[in-house]
């Protein structure tokens, strides 16, 4: 993950003392990025250039467009900012829990889903297992994945999601300027690598839990989600309905536990 | 601002000190809104309800389906998350920039747009006019806009948004769980007011700035955003092509200028 999706430039800076400077600085590069399933562009994305068919697999997996990692023939580049998704022969895209209707949307915050009850996709809850973790495992987490990235991207330019199996181990870590391609790439990484239900595992993102980065996780079939900062109030309801554990406030030596702390070794 | 958008529920917390505690916490209420332009449905948002009708607003604006305020009659509530924007008699929906093949996508990070191009707008550049800020009021906008917040807005669970004159008076200050809805909520209650182009104004972020904040900005006709975090490269590049200054990193004393210097006094 070192220094990739990451440009350079000159600006002026204040620094603290005052004094002003003329030099290089480093940005997260925002690309768009065009998915498409065979001829038909399906969603265009502004992400961190690199790991696109990771991203590409995980958005369909997430979005419930294809849910058995066969269904997929082939991930490539076709072209700088485009990526295409061949499907399996015979096998159709899944587009019913979506209504096809024309829209217009915002490439953050607005999706061009047209009914609220499209936003809900219908993933089994999490299966109740014997998988927990405990507290000093959990406190390492943030810093693994700090470790896994640039020293740029732990400025706060990138976000990034880890899955950490319950010993605290980093399988996959991801960067993206957008929380949610993050972790499209790291659980595309995993989907596309046939190893979900990712059942004794957790995902770790560096920034807030919304009710899409729960999602994901449940696409996944991750039992534990654990973010650094803020959880809303949809992503504890989600969470809560389809036991999964959610951790949020993760700075060590303190964390939220908003959900299913049974999951949790209290030693 | 005060107290809106949040909820409460009991968690359980690990205290700095290690001990456990089950105590009430608040979480940013995070629900869907649909917006719709008469019977037809438009976009799907996961938001923080309040101010729906200037989110709409601002979200037809910057997306370019309406540019003249007369163009809308009316904006209301058509249910608990759904508001409706009627268009004056005569005025048609402009959706020409985008291609209405039907489409998935997710809430955030990813948008129903299929065509990279229909990204970007085709907003007019800001026109170069005397209008510029000294450091001394630029430094002080961050701690303003943050004032004009909740407490525990403050802690991270809800971005703002702030439209300051260049004399560093704040106008309007409106708050979300996305970034981008904070913006639209921002400059749609600006567009209901007729004030627009805001060229005399500022657009303050408390997190980063990525293209389409930027675009939002152009929209309204913003010459100067200043961003607490990192702007991407994208944001750079369409600021720098429209004739804007931005300013990110804005952590007083500190700060980086990306474009446009020319309107920052260094007395």
């Amino acid at each position: 993950m070192k220094e990739s999706g990451i440009g350079s430039q000159k600006i002026i800076r204040r620094r603290r003392d005052g004094e002003l400077e003329y030099s290089p600085d480093e940005l997260t590069i925002e690309e768009p990025l065009e998915i498409r399933v065979g001829r038909k562009p399906l969603a265009t994305t502004m992400r961190t250039p690199g790991h696109d068919e990771e991203l590409a697999a995980g958005f369909l997996l997430s979005e419930g467009i294809v849910r058995d990692r066969h269904a997929i023939a082939s991930v490539s580049m076709g072209g700088n900012n485009r990526v295409v998704v061949e499907l399996t022969c015979g096998v159709k895209l899944r587009l019913n829990s979506t209504k096809r209707v024309g829209t217009i949307s915002s490439s953050c915050g607005l999706c061009g889903k047209t009914s609220i009850d499209a936003i809900r996709q219908n993933f089994p809850a999490v299966r109740s297992t014997d998988v927990r973790i405990d507290i000093e495992t959990l406190l390492l987490l943030p810093e693994t994945l700090r470790n896994a990235q640039s020293d740029f991207a732990r400025t706060g330019g990138i976000h990034a999601a880890g899955i950490f199996g319950v010993d605290g181990k980093l399988k996959i870590a991801r960067e993206d300027i957008g929380r949610h391609n993050a972790v499209d790439k790291a659980v595309g990484r995993a989907f596309l690598d046939e190893l979900l239900p990712l059942q004794r595992h957790l995902l770790v993102v560096s920034g807030r839990a919304s009710f899409e980065i729960i999602q994901k996780a449940l696409a996944a079939g991750i039992p534990i989600v654990a973010a650094v900062s803020a959880p809303s109030s949809l992503a504890v309801e989600l969470a809560r309905d389809n036991n999964q554990t959610l951790i949020g406030f993760l700075r060590p030596p303190s964390f939220n536990i908003y959900t299913h702390v049974e999951r949790v070794i209290f030693a």
